[in-house]
């Protein structure tokens, strides 16, 4: 079988990025990475070339490109079925799925005003309209999903569902966004996970310029 | 086995709510359809009862909610996978989902610029910042895969991924946003399906009254 390759942008802030790379990382899908620079004035100019949305995460297999995450997820699901990235249960697999389109198509609050950012230090900033109310939906997610599962991730072990909000636990945590122990333990689960812990040593070993908010 | 119930808005505006209904009937999947009242001041004070995330539409099977557009076919194509909801063949399937998850997060220009309403007569409005880079892109998806399946569809057979654009083609159609004659086609061939007919007679028929808009 032809390589997977996973085209992606900077590990410190392209979450999107992060999301199918944690996923394939944790459930041992095999796949070779690509990072594809976009700190030019307008972006890589020759993103089109690698990728039909302009965007990135894409996934390259022989000639097929797949874009988007969770399509990039439900792919690799289809080629891999024993890597187990949805829950085996068809209940449970629903709900992942359907929290993890939740994430993608919502809670642009938190997304616009709290990037993700692993080297920042953790402080709190201003709370913009809206983001409170997107905090408060994600740690109902969670603790829902991990009353029922048991933990110590949202449908018992790591699954795409997680992959889908571990950006949002680098949010949460920088940002000093939440309180609640069972929410703190999530989190926690999460950055112990060894496929965390990779990505955030990549991204702090990665080249850059102190920004203003990160000094 | 049990039956499946979808909760939907009014035929009228809910672009998600029409993205499932349109799929499951176009598809052949049985389903029951239960129309959730929004009309309220601050929404219906109900919904959290009906749908986890606050929003429909969401499909029930027994005693498991699904939500969220992508999701609920999924849900459905794993359930009923002689219904077709997604192509054959694995490659057209993996771009179907792309493109589908590409509208699910994108096209937020679009989206809150130009409202669906099946209702509304055709005519122009002032174009938003973004809007016209929407619709360029959404025009590139469609006249790729139309080149690619030779139509009528997307993918060749009414797909999921149609599905998800179908609430676009009125967009396109009453705020007279499209030319191109690939687009007009697509958009034709959307409107003559019989699932498409169903919805907008029932549209049509919802009781209304006259916003300043629709005058």
């Amino acid at each position: 079988m032809a390589e997977l390759t996973l085209y992606i942008a900077n590990k410190n802030y392209s979450s999107w990025s992060f999301r199918p790379w944690i996923a394939f990382t944790a459930r041992g899908v095999p796949f070779r990475e690509v990072l594809v620079p976009f700190d030019f004035p307008n972006g890589n100019p020759r993103i089109k070339e690698i990728s039909p949305s302009g965007k990135v995460p894409l996934l390259r297999h022989g000639d097929l490109s797949v874009w988007e995450s969770l399509a990039i997820v439900e792919y690799a699901a289809e080629l891999f079925p024993e890597a187990g990235l949805w829950p085996e249960d068809p209940a449970a697999r629903a709900v992942a799925r359907s929290v993890s389109a939740e994430m993608v198509a919502g809670f642009g609050a938190l997304r616009n005003a709290c990037p993700m950012n692993m080297r920042r230090r953790k402080g709190a900033i201003p709370l913009q309209e809206g983001v409170a109310a997107d905090v408060a939906r994600i740690e109902e997610i969670w603790h829902e999903r991990l009353a029922r599962s048991g933990g110590p991730f949202l449908f018992g072990d790591f699954s795409a569902a997680d992959a889908m909000f571990a950006p949002v636990v680098n949010r949460f945590e920088i940002y000093d966004l939440v309180r609640h122990e069972t929410t703190l333990a999530y989190m926690a689960a999460m950055k112990a996970h060894p496929a965390w812990k990779t990505w955030e040593e990549a991204a702090l070993a990665e080249p850059w310029i102190v920004p203003e908010d990160e000094a």
